[in-house]
């Protein structure tokens, strides 16, 4: 078995508020485990880059092990990003957790019924806020074994 | 939003090894957040349980949060244990994590296909089992949030 601090976590955070990405990318120094994050503002051109499409074409590019997903983004939402994700067969197992403001049933049910592997809602106290993207990092690096063609780098 | 402390995981284990529920009742037991554990040593049982079956079929049961399962076991895998909660309306969204001693890629490829939502491997080392429990059902509890018909008891 592996142990802490032997991987790295290639994360994708689909997320079009600024100050989000900002907190999160900070958390990530801070736990300072060589943790690499690709951050898209825009669900469609995360979507290219997983599928190999548009500007990404030509690109053989590595998956993530872990996407993290906003839900209320412009152009494209979480839930239609999410269904994509597990349409295409590259992507059919990629563990996918939402984390998002919404605390509402309706979305909180949709994205589960849309194969979610978690649903988590940020915190508005910042402090929680920065403490929860610490454990989801810790989760799905430490706890979390992705499938096969997501694994982790040496 | 509900903080710490405010929920109690309402766990459902399915492991036929009894020194391995022994350890995770312990690591509840001192985690002490009045977390409920229902442990079947059998999967056919649990689903049983799950889906108003058999010598539950009277019972109202209250679905659990989250469920952990084995495996490796004997009469029923924990495979088809996840493909039958996936496939019935009534659990077809519960959280589910298999917890095992395998960490073989033909299990771990299948768990996923099947929709799991978490693939965690038992470690070896006694202090990194416990730790590796406590973190399941810290993350579980409090990080993330189950779909409304598997809600936390107040």
């Amino acid at each position: 078995m592996e142990t802490k601090g032997d991987r790295r976590l290639e994360i994708l955070l689909i997320e079009d508020n600024q100050n989000d990405v900002e907190l999160f990318l900070n958390v990530v120094d801070w736990i300072n485990m060589g943790d690499q994050v690709r951050v898209f503002l825009d669900g469609r051109e995360a979507l290219d880059f997983l599928h190999g499409k548009g500007q990404y074409k030509e690109n053989s590019c590595t998956l993530p092990s872990v996407v993290f997903i906003d839900l209320k983004m412009p152009l494209i939402s979480g839930h239609e990003v999410l269904k994509a994700i597990r349409k295409d067969k590259r992507t059919k197992t990629l563990p996918v957790v939402v984390f998002t403001s919404s605390d509402q049933e309706t979305d909180i049910g949709e994205t589960y019924r849309s194969g979610v592997n978690s649903y988590v809602v940020k915190p508005v106290q910042f402090e929680k806020y920065a403490e929860t993207i610490r454990d989801l990092i810790n989760y799905w690096r430490n706890v979390n074994i992705p499938p096969d063609q997501y694994k982790f780098s040496e």
